[in-house]
């Protein structure tokens, strides 16, 4: 209800806010007998982290998880796992003069409309601080979901006008992680390096499209109706903050397609079901059909910006505003492993609502 | 879990396969003392039956909605809201032919993988005669909206590649039940009918995009993280049987955009705090900011063509097929009552969770 | 959220008032493949059903129940199974006194201080008759769990201060319908039958206590913390009309015991470990043990009496007043399905939660 | 699902093993606004650990509560509330000897059963030591109670078979906390803790009652069918360690009462509509009716005692068994706080359920 909570079997609940002690949360309904590796969460947690790239915001944050239960001996018990990360520089003093302006485009305005009352310093709940906390809990979700072969990778497929040739799967995704903007393809890469480090310098932000692939999705994961495999995809991106869209397989691109190009073909592939196409992106009538399932997440500039804006204070007054701090010029090549922490987390989720699929996960 | 349910305050239950006895719901969480205007619901959903037009399906249903409890005396009790439609015209004998084959991206496939098992007349549970219940619960919603002057607006925006000029907030809405498409511009409106007109004598199928107004919503709807408002009507859309994609405000479009252009500067009108543009779409941080909401869908065609397919029977031998039956050369027409029907069963349940809101349809 | 609903996985919606066209439900979250045996369904309605003897009331309902949905061919689908009961021999007259007086220990005056306005016609959702729904669901359960052998069985263990000589797991149960009070101790059935009819009399009415043993249960159902075994179980039966109480195993009889009269001594049976003892009810720390769960759920009189109360009308006007109407002089009779039920849907909810236990209904 | 979350609107997670680093909880759904009193929340701590008086474990615990967000300069912001209580005192050591040892009447034995695996230290997460999250969330919603005038107030009533002469609303109970056993009999108590010194003496344990009054509860709380007001009392009471029984009002003793003496009659008290006995227990229908709601909540002797008892291990073969470490004679002294703590958090969460009623602590 309160909103801060995700999932129906695996479950994550978060707390916290960018300059209080700690963030964190607790992550139910984890399979017991998981043996639990931790560097590989502190690795996804360390792709998201402030600081790692010229292209990203200086503001360094360690961003080292604590396990406080759930894992006894390195190993799961099927207890909730609670875990923290401790809020570490805080200069909540760049934030002091924000006390009493709305930020355009950011969430000062609305939480005070919501709650009469705002933690103000760097965004209080509303910063994108919250979002380790999903990283934490996804990448024990892709723990599982490596048992069962099941495969969630995201890329930067497009920044600003700057795109992809072909983000469709089947593409080779080993590029991702060796240039810092997280795009496979290496010279698309370096043409959205230069577009962001130019508008760094401008002092200004640009925003940024991730694809994301999962493969090794058996045949028969979802639920009918109000609960569709690409609905629940769809409601976890839009939870992160500046998405503006999503869409899966064909997309908005289908709109204008006729029925006879778009239908995906059926072929008997040595006694497997498969499809000549995949426009569906992976999902039918809101479950898996065993190709790979995929999507695409639309992200909007960075709403903190140098340059000078207008606003009012929470007196009304109007305001002229520039947003000092440090922030990323576009959010992009940081949010990879955040599309892909709740990527698993929906999946994780529905492998664990499915009665009727057996993996080797459950006993 | 199972997936047939939708709300958290304001909940609805759906039931019923497309050849059985009954399709039907319950909505839960109804307001007491609400005065409910039969002939209001049953206006919607005679928006979304089939059979409206030359340019619809000319399948016939009467589709009439028979109330079962919850209600006394024309007023609602407080109590759950049983309703129920009667299945009419069926002619399961159309699908008899189908019930070995799965049809190119149908849940035919899917669903058997799930349940090891279907009801192939008209696709059971997966057709999207089920709407037709969402249609009912929200015209429910929409009468709650009333009392509080919300009003949420859809209509058709894009057939193919046929769009409309100006389709964001502000414009003049009065036209959409003018023509069979609901578009509200009327040369756009033209060519659109003429472009589905074209696609039905093909026996194929066109895409479309429905864009949804929601005007009159106060500031500090929404809930934070996880359950942002959008993710909420993004995931509600999703769930409309042939979507594919989901936008809010700028959408796809922010990407190439950049913060300085982006950005909904803030001004005080008569005190009232406003944003100049309106590019967030109503909705900062997943809160509302009392700007209209406004967000579109993208339908991909229809799957279900006349012309020749390949696929597989499910003894997994390969099949030619052309989908008989009356079918809805593009949908987007009839989904105009289904968008309106979700968006505002988001919008009454975020009204009913709002803890700080103070509605005049609460006590 | 609206109370109308029960179940985590296997859910039950319920709707409907007593003197409405209908009650009903719809059960989500099935299993698919069940061979559905709608005469067993029938039957438990049939031991619910008031006018089956002497000594219940003589208001005569057919209690046929209609599947809408979720069946296909006797054989379930996994999709929502929606069903109803019409209301029939509705005399609405014999409440019409009733419209401005709230009789007292009943839901009129709580009713309609919460909602406003009540629907009196026979209690409206109050009424008992909203517990059909409950039966016809809980024997949808009842069959799934057949497939496991796990068997529930109630049966009437006290009436006033007439009670069994011993209720505990082990007994002979077989002759539970053997008599119309649905004790298994023929004497103690023909104590009960006498005293109940003595009251009838009277135009008085008498309490009682369900007793309710589930055998063949595994070890490991269960959650931990807030939604233990026995919290749920007590939860279910609480939430059925006119339960005052509920206690597991030794129950309020542990107060006065010492620990090491109390604690069940372990031991290995022939590579089983079992207790010697049952005190705890099949249940520790909120999971079963593979001992028998059994339970006691304690019934007050029925309120509708027709002696002579003190009360007042809805203007807050002292009123004497005498419930006419066809009554039953003592619940537990007809209670003893919906006990059935109740547990049930408990047992089998608790079953597909589990990750860890492998039920050889699910695939 | 999980089993470690309860509430609807006023929502708690929890974590945390009895010997990890930490427990601790989220509470998502608290209005915004509220000065929390911190030394309040300590307190109610301080009636729950351990170590209190002679009649008490001697096991030490600070039990300080640490806030980690949720609240900014002292007020609460609307955002999820995590709070932690770090680990003390872990003599690890003392529970070695458990580690293949199934303790009689513990969780031991179900735990491994369900999960494959445990945290034996000091009963891993079945320890009551999760009970202090409970106490801090129920403190916290004790303090929104507070401005409505809600008053949620525990006692001992029973120890083994020395009981209160009268524990029925109306009583004196200032003097609950005058005594180590919190009864507000003082005689009743300086008996009760004879009793308990001297079972503490022979090694052994003995069980009790408390009995809970609400006051102040408007009329129209609570909610139709499955989550009646005393359902959820009841299921919350049931999931508290230990606890095997529950009633309300009459309870068990209302099975041998006839119905023209157990219905509450009503009457007009200056224009306040009430009962003239409370056997119903403040709810009728599951709906409070605005008198004292009372229940009583049956614990049996704590499991852990010094006397030797027959046991397995986990390979099966017999033990012999004497717990040792510093457990409590008797439980009800330190449960008063948590049953507190539960209603509170029921009571709270029906509050900002109920669309109807307009408390003054929202909006």
């Amino acid at each position: 209800m309160g909103g801060n909570s995700t999932g129906y079997v695996f479950r994550l609940h978060t707390f916290g806010e960018s300059h209080g002690p700690a963030i964190g949360g607790i992550i139910d309904g984890c399979i017991p007998g998981l043996n639990i590796d931790v560097e590989k969460v502190q690795n996804q947690l360390d792709r998201r982290k402030p600081g790692q790239s010229e292209i990203s915001t200086q503001r360094k944050e360690s961003d080292v998880v604590q396990f406080l239960s759930g894992i006894f001996e390195g190993v799961t018990t099927g207890t909730p796992i609670g875990f923290q990360l401790l809020n570490e520089d805080q200069r909540s003093g760049d934030y002091s003069n924000l006390k009493d302006t709305y930020r355009p485009s950011h969430a000062d305005f609305t939480y005070e409309a919501k709650y009469g009352i705002r933690d103000h310093r760097g965004g209080g709940r509303s910063s994108a601080r919250e979002t380790a906390c999903r990283v934490v809990a996804g990448a024990v979700a892709q723990q599982i979901l490596d048992l069962a072969n099941i495969k969630v990778t995201a890329f930067v497929s497009q920044v600003g006008s700057v795109r992809m040739k072909n983000d469709h799967p089947g593409i080779d995704l080993s590029g991702i992680d060796a240039n810092p903007v997280r795009c496979p393809e290496s010279s698309t890469a370096a043409e959205m390096k230069e577009l962001i480090a130019q508008l760094m310098d401008e002092g200004d932000t640009i925003g940024g499209i991730i694809t994301c692939h999962i493969s090794g999705c058996p045949a028969g994961l979802g639920e009918p109706v109000f609960d569709k495999l690409h609905a629940e995809l769809g409601k976890a991106m839009l939870s992160i903050n500046a998405v503006k869209g999503f869409e899966v397989g064909s997309g908005f691109s289908s709109v204008s397609m006729k029925g006879s190009e778009h239908n995906d073909a059926i072929y008997n592939e040595d006694g497997k079901i498969r499809t000549r196409t995949n426009f569906s992106g992976g999902i039918q009538g809101g479950i898996s059909n065993g190709e790979t399932i995929w999507f695409k997440v639309a992200f909007k500039p960075v709403a903190s910006i140098r340059k000078i804006q207008e606003t009012v204070n929470s007196s009304g007054e109007s305001q002229e505003l520039s947003v000092k701090g440090r922030h990323d010029p576009c959010v992009v090549p940081r949010a990879v492993p955040i599309v892909e922490a709740m990527a698993s987390l929906v999946i994780v989720d529905f492998c664990l609502r499915s009665q009727t699929i057996n993996f080797n996960f459950k006993s």
